[in-house]
């Protein structure tokens, strides 16, 4: 007999959120450009923690706390009066080891505070640490929601090839629920491994590059670049 | 100096339609299973035109008016009382011809009463009037938004697809705007116009199957089948 596996589904955009039950399932957050390629790359690189907040006053209300390094992003910029922003090429340095770092992003973080009461589980995944995120969820064998945070509510490029690709690593292991994991998992196929050069089509690149950040754009696409586990237990997202 | 070409965006459910501004746009309604696929067909094989409704007892307030026919769908079923539904086969039949038909589906008529009072002109697509409608949106060179209606809100794969083939066909002489039609236009091109095999991995395939519909969803997938363009006049869609 069949034995029945595990589903996998995908939400474009936090507008759709509603339409996925999260109860009993494991679900994986998703901004790559850049919220949680930062995240994968600050634990990666000796972030001993992360607190993602909502707002830019929650992040300043941690200032001056040992230990902690705060860090924000609105609209692709870094507001006035933080040191760190959303560039996971930032953390590429040793000043930031052991630390805590307070993250307050236009679109991660907002998606994350959207499925945290309600899931089992919230993982972080991006590009950077796609297999390590695969495998994790091999092991786990539970349902699936993959949460794209997309760009002020309109489907982007990046979050749903990152949903296909992710998808793609699991398919014989786990049941396709809804078209849009079908859809996503076969243009990933197609794409074959090219991320970086497609996604020079994508709307966000042009507003990266425009804020002299391609260098940014240029990691997010690296396969396994932060091999990571990001795992929120209460308001800390950890290696798992 | 280059000429700014119009631009084309797909909006892949109604929950997004709100991120769409529709002034001065042509809207390009889709619902391949089964909504425009029957007008299309309605119109192709004879009938004078169509009134879509959104409600069952909107359709049925105009039982017994001479030279109506009414047909209605709830959850991919005939309502009791309905002598014609949303079954595209249906209208191959000489007793329709020079009839008013007033129609009322799930999604299909839902995201058509979103879209008529803000778009510049709405008009009805579907695999089988595909190359019609390029051809006419070719000659208008107006923006475009393709709105999807999708299935009770959740990003379809027919629909989706749809908006891919639609904007392939027009990618020399329109700009792309968002990263949905961008998506959509790849993976279409990826499936090589093998739309039938593709669809029955998709979630409404298995619907209809299970209601005995499995023709009706062979023909919803042959390009060109119904050759017209209905566009909406008032309260009705007519063949332009």
């Amino acid at each position: 007999m069949e034995q029945k596996l595990p589903g996998i589904e995908v939400c474009l955009s936090p507008d759709l959120l509603y339409q996925h039950e999260l109860q009993n399932k494991t679900v994986v957050v998703v901004d790559v450009l850049r919220a949680t390629s930062t995240m994968c790359s600050a634990l990666f690189h000796g972030v001993h923690n992360i607190i993602p907040v909502a707002g830019i006053d929650e992040c300043l209300s941690y200032k001056g706390k040992e230990n902690h390094i705060l860090a924000a992003e609105r609209d692709a910029k870094t507001p006035e009066g933080f040191e760190y922003s959303n560039s996971p090429l930032l953390y590429h340095n040793p000043a930031v080891v052991g630390k805590t770092l307070v993250l307050s992003t236009t679109n991660g973080t907002k998606i994350l505070s959207m499925v945290k009461s309600d899931a089992s589980q919230v993982v972080i995944g991006a590009f950077v640490n796609i297999d390590a995120i695969a495998t994790y969820l091999l092991d786990r064998k539970q349902d699936i929601v993959i949460a794209c945070a997309a760009w002020k509510g309109r489907v982007n490029m990046e979050d749903s090839l990152f949903a296909g690709g992710l998808a793609h690593r699991l398919k014989e292991h786990f049941n396709f629920v809804d078209d849009s994991v079908r859809m996503m998992s076969d243009l990933y196929e197609n794409i074959n491994k090219d991320l970086y050069t497609y996604h020079t089509k994508a709307n966000h690149f042009n507003r990266l590059k425009a804020l002299g950040a391609s260098a940014d754009f240029e990691y997010c696409f690296i396969e396994n670049a932060a091999p990571v586990v990001p795992v929120l237990h209460g308001i800390y997202l950890v290696k798992a």
